[in-house]
């Protein structure tokens, strides 16, 4: 960093030298006039990859997406305090997921705040609920160490938003000092004196080790199969997981259920329930006359490891301690595929058709919603690939989150599995998908309704609903044409009902090594 | 309400039946399962019309524009913080419009807020940098009341933004007690104290009479008429006004404008100002060695009175003291037409072309941002209409606020003006125009990129932009194909370049009665 440290700049150079020397070098964006010196910058400054997104949900969800495959952050270039608000719950979807992101969010002039312009807006008060570090840059001298420990924070484990806004004074004043490659905080350890419980607590079946986060890397479901085969307790990963490795060869675990009844039934043997990286089990909604804690009442719950913590030192811990170093592992998967289905698509023949689909080395982007509860089985056998779920509930987050694991693994191929209503939420992801040439098979699961809501709304206690109420939840009245959409921003699309075809398009689409978007009809 | 207070009731059924005592009538949804127990009670309570959007920044854009057509809110149903977080750059710019809303945002039940379940959140916080009243239902007792305080909150003069947070507990347990009409507070009086001050600046050429918000109904804008035509002084409007009455037989009024030097010229001559529901006029962004202020040095501005205050009791008592309340209003507008342009669409004889269609009475919301900035005065003859502008910057706003209007003012045409980057913001819009068959005809200016943005490159100071910086103000690489995008969610569109085409188009939509798209190639 002697160069830049001795080269005059101004703020936004200084940025964009201070996030390449610390590793950000990709930025997803929408920017606006008070970002103009940072699209500047970005011009003139080689090594960051700036990808354009036509509404900022579209470049917070792949920032999400792209942490989750590469362990850091991407950066935002967001335009003031709607730019940011724009992508908000897709920066919730991330802060529940763990992602780190690094927000740049650009503001007026210092000057000019107080004349409260048309787009002038408590920035720092939009960007609190859904960031761990939230800092205004008072100057064009501290842009670069801002951005420095805005890095810092977004490398703090598991991952955490952080959201930094500059006062365009800052970008365009001369005086800009770059930072250099900052100190990353390890994991927390993790908790040590609670080994000892939790091994004495792995007891037979009526024992739960439940996972999450890093702890479902290959690696650590290796040691975690070890723990089972030797002790017999059970494993499972919770409803969402940022990330999970699946498939032939590895260690197998299932998903805590959404459905609250199946969940309770799922969780009911267990008497002792060790946590590694994973919360207690709770609805994902309250319904009423529900528990809203899903264990058994009287379960003993020991967290060994929380979520940000050391999760791999925490499983080789435990499994050193329940004498496993040298067991096989249980629960690995042998290679195993579904019979070729035949005839009209239907829920079943769908996860039969997308498990034989499933390329060695996928991504799989899941925000399937009520389509793809069967997948998990079905699937089980396919070829080594990585899932990802939506973490934080809000829907549209899958098409972003694809774009970023695309960006992130560009040797990999991706599956985004999404159902329409969520689709539709950031429907401008194939604009940029299509921009950037990405290797992303977007699945359509077109049920032409929020179907999970018609269960929900039963869920909590409404009987017979009216047609107003139906007409509320229903994606008809006009269809959507997902074919035609698709094709309106430059993707290549077909829509398929029967299984001959979607098995055609998976392989053409898969093949293409570009995107290309299949539309399901359910 | 009677019946009301003695029929026995769950929350949900107490918030829509107050809402419904209190004059909101409209809803603008996305619901999920936290509001399954609101969607049965619009289900089965007569009187609510509910109009379901793809993403809630269509909701809230929506709302916005109904309140500007009708003087009342609507009320919006949002999911949780996410649901809110996607409607919040909508309802940035209804609050910088002044326009009154009735967010109703379900959340957790009280129980379930602490275990901190996929999609809690701070739903207060997103809430409160947008609104001017914020609150959480803490009982189903109060729900009611609850609602008619936000309805009194959002009816504040000019409009204020209420954001009613219902835990779903207060709306699905018996105890639901509805609320009556609730007083409406009364627009402050204007400042008498400045009314000497006003009527003696009043005084010539060098004097400036700067009106906004319901300073520009017919009615106003003739008592302004009658003030310039006494006193000869000038009259303009703010950038951005939230409904301004134009057209053959009105007092004519300019806007000041957006180009920063433009509006220093604009504005040089003017010693005196007097405001009536203005801002003194400050620039929309700041730019490095360019003024903020854009009035003259030393300029003496009056308010007579802000935005909220009694504009039209201003406009009159100021018009009394002038002694002008028997002048005719100088300004009225003669019908005029543009002669017919012929040949290939540009930016002038497009204006042209539009000044030709507007329909009597018709609505344009306008979100033309650069290709529109000729259309004020082509358009100045045309038969009677109503203009809104985009009031808080944050694009997306047009085709939402044109369904809200469409929604308010079923009799009337409306014409939607916008950008093709801005119509991507909230795209989703379309299929809620064809789903409610409403009577709109979307005009999308594809210039193919944010031109606005390669004007302010150049006005911060940025020479020489090179090829990565353009990349991210293009659209193209993709293009855009609007016709697609239009017929996939049910809006018959056609696309034109040449002067005949569109005017057939124009005729032909306009005349259908329903949703269409025009894609104008520039």
């Amino acid at each position: 960093m002697t160069d830049s440290k001795t080269t005059p700049m101004n703020g936004a150079e200084s940025l964009v030298t201070t996030l390449l020397a610390n590793g950000v070098n990709v930025c997803f964006t929408n920017p606006g006039t008070s970002e103009m010196h940072f699209v500047a910058a970005l011009d003139h400054i080689p090594g960051m990859r700036s990808i354009l997104a036509l509404q900022e949900g579209v470049a917070t969800g792949a920032a999400d997406g792209y942490y989750r495959m590469t362990g850091k952050p991407a950066s935002t270039l967001l335009h003031l305090g709607p730019g940011l608000a724009n992508g908000l719950s897709n920066l919730h979807n991330a802060k529940k997921a763990g992602s780190g992101v690094v927000n740049i969010i650009g503001e007026h002039a210092s000057t000019h705040i107080e004349l409260d312009a048309p787009l002038t807006s408590d920035i720092e008060g939009i960007a609190r609920p859904v960031s761990h570090w939230v800092h205004t840059s008072k100057s064009v001298a501290t842009v670069g160490a801002d951005a420095a420990r805005a890095v810092q924070s977004a490398m703090t484990a598991p991952g955490q938003i952080a959201s930094l806004i500059l006062p365009s004074d800052t970008a365009w004043n001369e005086g800009g000092v770059a930072h250099g490659a900052i100190d990353l905080p390890a994991p927390a350890p993790f908790d040590e004196s609670q080994l000892e419980a939790a091994v004495s607590a792995l007891d037979g079946p009526e024992t739960l080790l439940l996972l999450g986060g890093t702890a479902l890397t290959e690696a650590n479901l290796e040691i975690a199969g070890r723990i089972a085969a030797k002790t017999g307790c059970a494993l499972l990963s919770e409803w969402s997981n940022a990330r999970l490795e699946r498939g032939a060869g590895r260690v197998f675990i299932g998903r805590v259920p959404y459905p609250i009844d199946i969940a309770l039934k799922v969780l009911e043997p267990f008497k002792q329930i060790v946590l590694i990286g994973a919360r207690a089990p709770i609805g994902f909604f309250a319904y009423p006359n529900k528990p809203a804690i899903l264990t058994r009442e009287g379960a003993e719950i020991t967290t060994l490891a929380a979520a940000g913590a050391d999760l791999g030192g925490a499983l080789t811990a435990l499994c050193a301690a329940a004498g496993a170093t040298d067991t096989d592992p249980a629960h690995v998967v042998t290679a195993a595929q579904p019979e070729r289905p035949t005839g009209r698509i239907n829920l079943d023949n769908l996860a039969a058709l997308i498990a034989r689909a499933i390329p060695e080395d996928g991504i799989i982007v899941d925000e399937s919603v009520t389509s793809g509860r069967a997948f998990s089985p079905a699937t089980k056998g396919a070829p080594r690939h990585t899932w990802l779920n939506n973490c934080g509930g809000s829907i549209g987050y899958g098409m972003p989150a694809a774009i970023g694991a695309a960006v992130a693994c560009p040797d990999r191929k991706v599956m985004c599995m999404t159902g329409d209503g969520s689709a539709m939420y950031t429907v401008q992801s194939l604009w940029t998908m299509a921009r950037e040439k990405l290797d992303i098979t977007v699945l359509i699961f077109a049920n032409r309704s929020y179907q999970i809501l018609r269960g929900e709304l039963t869920n909590v206690g409404v009987q017979n609903a009216g047609p107003r109420a139906m007409d509320m939840l229903s994606l008809e009245r006009p269809t959507l044409d997902w074919v035609q959409m698709s094709h309106s921003m430059g993707v290549p699309a077909v829509r398929v009902s029967e299984c001959e075809e979607l098995e055609a398009a998976l392989q053409d689409g898969l093949e293409s090594g570009g995107p290309n978007l299949i539309e399901i009809v359910l």
